[in-house]
């Protein structure tokens, strides 16, 4: 088979067979297709399409080029949740220890952050000596003794993806329903899981823009997970404004150890209950939604899921203090604040500018190849909906270096508005995507 | 400028600017985007499509990233044709010197045959010592004594072009109406001409394979062209059959010769004459078509056109004697022939399967890389129309490898169709394509 007649087959809008798409696949993992050639045939893709039949083998075979955990000398149903990405979305933190005190195994794989949106590797990081580069057998061990790790992906996991995204990024060809799909969920399959949720971020602060855009990305993904065998459900949920009251990475970890003592905002609460609660429910650990979500609340309530964490903490290297003494983790020499410039209500909290503010600050990254500071972010002292007087503080900022400042606080600003009318509340879940019956 | 940025405007169908398409340009030429980039954008323009204005900026650009010869010190106007490629396509070797007989000047750059197209570089090569490889100063020098000259693209003439070609034949993206007119027109822009007579052929042994989709690439480089100060004009010429009665290197050059001498096939004969008659009516050395055509004639008829020929050969290194003793070129060393099986009229001669066999005997390239064979050809015997018994010679096959031969053959037999109805006869020139008044 020859790369340039798979590409003219694509280009003509044909449906590439199962042994067209495998050829891709492999080629992008082992390096038998050049470079431009991959490239052009991505471009087909984005701009002709896949069906869900190609996408389904896509993604196959993406995952199956490469390592593919396998976990059957582990007890327990093996489940994981994937976020799209979001500002301030930290939920991995909450949900993982939740499942995972459940009975759920989580051989969870995340990112780093990247743009606007954060990273749960980042976050993870900044625990002082938390290890996210565990080795197939130390998540092994992991999940064996405590059901759950959280680790990064691997040089042998989806290479394919790893080649594919990387020339994504640089041939405008990243924002391709297919290409998302297969990038995603080849990793989700390599992990060795059964059942998969997957949060798909609809709003300003997302990937997706609009709810529309996001149903078809879950749809895609519900598919794809599915007739791979995987068991896989989606969650359309609001990003509108960011989640929770911090953007930032060490600032998010006190955030998410405070939920996990029931002392966290609301809104992060109850998606991290709802994700998880839809873990153990599509895992098969309980039989109804209601008792999922019951059995998820009591292991918030019991502290269980914190010790959880503590656990995870400790087996993957890390400082296991932190739990109790927050000031063990990096905090920024500096802070400032953005005040409201009149009372009113925060009638607008604007997702992306925020997580724009955060990175420029330092706390994410404009290149993949950029460093990032743990200890910088953002507090969102008044958040949507909530009464603030002329002068009171809006925002309060973690900062280290004075030169990018400026920048981050005139966006800060922009990102803040105070009117006279209480906004209307937005629900946390937009959409629940299944396989349909 | 970053490249992904003009993928992406491209991808998302916008024009792009001419800064846009002129960093495009340049980094073809230069290196200064990775292939990947290159390729993707290919596929995206592909796909796409773009306005006459960009295909403009992107032809002017290709040639003047590289050499851009200049015949001030040359009287005279600089005019040249250019075909996109047919079967026994050999007029530009009869109306380069009947052209240059008669007062214009022909700095003529030609390519390789590839496929079953046959190309003017390989029918000269096959003269025994003539050299095609004439630098900038060969080349004027040549101009200026004898008016014409006979040459290959060099490194340095619109390097981008010779980049792209590379990536478009590998990446599926080489029947693209805008690149296909860069690509010729920025050749002969660095040419340095004033004018161009481009034969668009159409049918079966053409690139274009109908009269509505070679208009449309007529259409794009009269424009182009124009656009860019070269009066240019196109006609559209039948390549449903061969043109002229034989096809290979060696036996072209001979029917050339015969074509200059008076005794050349008819067909072959008037597409040259009103081809060369174009060239020197849009170079302003005539008044009228009729002038043009009788002056073209007149050369044609005394012999100048002959010796001009000789000239050039002379020139460029060759065997001048050949013009007289065609013994002196390649001969094949064996022969072989397809008769007919009944008598009747030869109502079809199928183009490309003659062009093919050709290039399976060795008279043309698979590959840009290939070695060609100049001894080796087919001899139609038995041309279109004509009547035949049955076991009558059809074909003359000139070969000199038995292991390709029964391939050849077998095609041959196909290209050949014997039935009882006259066909009818076709035009030669299906359409005349101008700059809009």
């Amino acid at each position: 088979m020859r790369a340039v007649d798979v590409i003219r087959r694509k280009r003509d809008g044909l449906e590439l067979s199962r042994e067209e798409v495998e050829a891709f696949a492999r080629a992008a993992a082992d390096g038998s297709w050049p470079d431009y050639q991959l490239s052009a045939l991505l471009m087909a893709i984005f701009l002709k399409g896949m069906t869900p039949g190609e996408a389904a083998a896509l993604t196959g075979a993406m995952a199956n080029f490469g390592t593919r955990y396998r976990w059957d000398d582990v007890e327990g149903p093996k489940v994981d949740k994937h976020s799209t990405g979001g500002v301030g979305d930290k939920t991995s933190l909450i949900l993982a220890p939740l499942a995972a005190a459940c009975g759920a195994i989580v051989p969870m794989m995340s990112g780093r952050g990247l743009g606007h949106t954060g990273g749960t590797l980042d976050k993870l990081e900044a625990i002082p000596g938390f290890r996210v580069g565990l080795d197939e057998e130390e998540l092994r061990i992991a999940l064996k003794t405590i059901g759950v790790g959280m680790i990064g992906q691997t040089p042998t996991i989806a290479p394919a993806d790893r080649k594919l995204y990387a020339l994504r990024d640089v041939t405008g060809t990243v924002e391709s329903i297919p290409l998302i799909t297969a990038s995603i969920l080849s990793k989700k399959l390599a992990e060795g899981i059964d059942a998969l949720v997957m949060d798909v971020k609809a709003g300003r602060g997302a990937f997706m823009k609009t709810h529309e855009d996001a149903r078809i990305l879950a749809e895609s993904i519900v598919r794809v997970g599915t007739a791979n065998g995987l068991r896989t459900e989606a969650l359309i949920t609001e990003m509108e404004v960011p989640l929770g009251r911090v953007v930032g990475n060490s600032l998010e970890v006190i955030e998410c150890l405070e939920t996990l003592k029931g002392r966290g905002p609301k809104d992060l609460e109850d998606l991290s209950v709802i994700l998880a609660a839809r873990m153990i429910r599509l895992a098969g650990l309980v039989n109804s939604d209601e008792e999922a979500e019951a059995k998820i609340r009591k292991a918030l309530t019991t502290g269980a899921g914190l010790e959880k964490f503590r656990q995870i903490i400790h087996q993957q290297g890390g400082d296991a203090r932190i739990v109790e003494d927050y000031s063990l983790l990096p905090t920024a020499p500096r802070r400032t604040t953005i005040v409201a410039e009149r009372s009113g209500y925060v009638t607008d909290l604007h997702a992306e500018k925020l997580g724009i503010a955060g990175m420029m600050l330092g706390a994410g990254r404009q290149r993949a190849e950029d460093h990032v500071d743990h200890a910088v972010g953002i507090l969102i002292q008044a958040h949507l909906g909530e009464r603030v007087a002329g002068g009171d503080i809006v925002l309060e900022v973690h900062y280290r270096d004075e030169s990018t400042l400026a920048n981050a606080l005139s966006l800060l600003r922009e990102a803040v508005i105070i009117g006279d009318e209480l906004p209307t509340k937005r629900e946390m879940v937009l959409e629940v995507v299944q396989v349909p019956a």
